[in-house]
């Protein structure tokens, strides 16, 4: 699943990389935002919404998308 | 894009969620990876490579791989 810091919540890392890639050479870069990917196999799939809710993301700051067979 | 702990060299965050699962009583989860997703908006794509190599993966233990238009 892509965990992504929710809208409008600081993304201290997205914005330590779009200021850092300027320095490094690297021009025309925006909207950087860092998140998660954790993946797994699981046996019932019907848990994974659960799953996400109470450990993997934190709904308070982070969305959370559930993808199946994301290429490998 | 996608970076990934590579194969072999150990992820403790997968090892921990691989663990916290069960005590949550999740079953039936098994090859747990934490990794990370990097967003971003670019006016010349063919700079990503480079940027993936020198700032946002660490290529000696992680993988990264390039998807364009990521669902959502």
């Amino acid at each position: 699943m892509l965990i992504r810091p929710k809208a409008g919540i600081l993304d201290p890392q997205g914005i330590a990389v779009e200021r850092a890639l300027p320095a490094l050479g690297f021009s025309g870069v925006s909207h950087v935002h860092v998140g998660r990917l954790v993946e797994l196999e699981l046996d019932d799939p019907s848990q994974l919404e659960e799953m996400c809710r109470t450990l993997l993301a934190n709904p308070l700051i982070e969305d959370y998308e559930i993808v199946r067979d994301l290429p490998a």
